[in-house]
């Protein structure tokens, strides 16, 4: 059975895509356009009520929220592929705990960064700011406390890449569209760790088949 | 070995401690007074870089992220108490997306609105009256896709009591103390759902060792 994966544009669905490459999983895409308001349609609101992507469909099991749908294959295929989740009980705790500092410390400010800096003209909305400049220097808080970590350990996690290092990806990989590369550059564990997992081929996998569409 | 958890009178670490709870599991409590700043001392930081609430310590494994703490012990003692991770792969895929949207979707205006209405004053600063009002609305609309899914399933993973319920209580139960338990009541499949989860012994034992500080 084919994984379906929608929305593969964007950042979140990008997540889905490393890890079911990292798996070796087969998938096929299916195109949501966001400018044009398509996950809105009432179609796609049947699969993903809340309107956001992404979604797969894998047979008549259908799942969103991207952090659960990496959750769940990394698991079902935990010895294909990459493992991602760590060998013990415990480094999964570990891989949890990192995966919900992206998700609650690193993600909100970058995520203002993205929509104010690159988004708002296409969606129409002014950009602020105000929410660009603190959202920077919340982010900047957060890498200082990552460089420690990362002074420490190669991967978030510990020693291994996982499921917490990958979901980090996508969105921070349109620090170099916005021109803030250099929160990670003058950092000097948090670059090297972005040059290893950036450079995965995994990602430039996914960056070839599925471009943002920033750059398009 | 006993499980350390620190901040038990605050919602977050309510979390963990419904968690442990739940999984019959022995555990003490060292206090965090987050209005008095205590999260942000020197020796609190070493545990929890980020100053937030909770932190475990159990023998000399730290974790911290309230809702990784919960998979953590869920998945430990996967076969002690009650089982709160589903049955099957895809059952706990389900269990994380809506664990989830929890923190995604539900979490984040409900976070705000308890910030506003109970803490600004006691934290020393505004509450923000147009904050209160989308947090609200916002919080309205995540609560008619709830109550669709709840017309379907009793729990919000399926039929069975999981992390995704459990990690709503603290924070919804705030709605109480803030008269806006009105958006719970008025939507009747999320009503019976909240009655059902509110009233399960281990919340009412949480409450009763740790209330929550806005009520003292």
């Amino acid at each position: 059975m084919v994984v379906k994966v929608y929305g593969p544009a964007f950042a979140s669905p990008k997540r889905v895509l490393i890890c079911l490459v990292e798996k070796e999983i087969e998938f096929e895409t299916v195109p949501v356009d966001i400018i044009k308001g398509e996950h809105k349609d009432p179609e796609y609101l049947k699969l993903q009520p809340f309107g956001v992507v992404p979604v797969i469909q894998d047979g008549d099991y259908t799942l969103y929220e991207s952090r659960a749908i990496i959750r769940y294959y990394a698991e079902k295929y935990k010895s294909q592929g990459t493992d991602l989740l760590g060998k013990t009980i415990e480094e999964r705790g570990t891989v949890e705990q990192w995966l919900e500092v992206e998700a609650q410390n690193y993600h909100p400010p970058l995520y203002n960064l993205v929509l104010h800096v690159l988004f708002s003209a296409k969606m129409g909305f002014p950009a602020d700011a105000k929410v660009i400049e603190e959202s920077e220097k919340n982010l900047g808080k957060v890498l200082d406390i990552y460089e420690e970590r990362l002074s420490k350990s190669k991967y978030l996690a510990g020693d291994f890449f996982s499921l917490a290092d990958l979901s980090h990806i996508p969105f921070t990989n349109y620090l170099g569209a916005m021109g803030k590369m250099y929160l990670i550059k003058e950092r000097e564990h948090v670059s090297a760790w972005w040059d290893d997992i950036s450079s995965r081929p995994s990602w430039k996998k996914v960056l070839e088949l599925y471009p943002a569409p920033i750059l398009e």
